[in-house]
């Protein structure tokens, strides 16, 4: 492990138990709100890109609009919001997901992206990849080259980080749990 | 009217009878997805503050998000999440707002603010102002000093910034528009 995966990782919180028994909640809003770790996050995952022209950021509603938001300024991208269903106000394009329980569905507004545009994908931490993958087809549809897909944490059991792989999708994470 | 504020108001996508007849929603996806105006914006909001020491960004949930993550990143400070209830997984600290018809309560961890740090309060619109003022009162609460709001759009006929104002915390807005 590296220098900056133990101090990222040592900011993270784990609260047992949450949202259920038996799963351990791996909350990064401690690493958020310390200014050191929260800048090492973004920086750390924007560096591989920093020569790459990206056009549009995507980030997941909630906690990817936070990376999403720092990652697109930093490498003076535009920023897409991809959002639970019936939140954005113009013309949209959705997917739908599964759930544990069910499905749902995310979408984006359909002038988001133009046919070719390179696009960062952004979410906080990737588990099953459920909602990642997602996300991701979506963009692959409207067009998009997705140039990766960046989290804070894997959670590598879950198999998440396979799903995109499938697609063709780079995935970049900085550290991993073991374990839910 | 600036240079920089036609170009901001130019990004703006206007959409009548939305969420409800009578309404003009002002929709700001269209000036994150622009790379010039998204970085506009945030450079223009938090320019006043590149010599002030700012320790934390709070930003509101959803599109506050966005916003505040990038102007954390900017000012090198730290990211405090204020979400609407129930989304947390720590101990934390709430407050109920109204809505037009009805309340609602949002919520911030309870250790997210140490008392006397400087924070920026950050959301894409000040309307109303319920919500703005609702998270405002909560950070004074848990003892921040507020040193601005910063919002991209102003709708200053609905009296928002007035409520922030009254409070003693300081306004920063970059465009406005007349009506709802």
């Amino acid at each position: 492990m590296t220098v900056v995966q133990s101090e990222l990782i040592s900011a993270i919180r784990s609260i047992p138990d949450y949202p259920k028994p038996g799963i351990m909640f791996r909350d990064i809003t401690t690493l958020l709100g310390n200014p050191k770790t929260f800048r090492r996050a973004i920086d750390e995952l924007v560096h591989p890109y920093a020569g790459t022209k990206v056009d549009k950021v995507a980030g997941i509603e909630a906690r990817g609009f936070i990376l999403g938001g720092a990652i697109a300024h930093q490498l003076s991208a535009g920023f897409v919001p991809i959002r639970k269903k019936g939140k954005l106000p113009h013309e949209t394009v959705r997917i739908a997901y599964s759930l544990e329980y069910g499905v749902d569905e995310m979408e984006m507004h359909r002038d988001a992206i133009v046919p070719g545009e390179k696009v960062i994908l952004v979410d906080d931490l990737i588990a099953t990849g459920g909602t990642a993958e997602a996300a991701a087809r979506l963009l692959l549809q409207m067009g998009a080259e997705i140039v990766a897909a960046c989290f804070v944490i894997d959670l590598p059991e879950l198999g998440g980080r396979k799903k995109l792989e499938a697609l063709g999708v780079d995935v970049r994470t900085l550290i991993s749990f073991e374990g839910h």
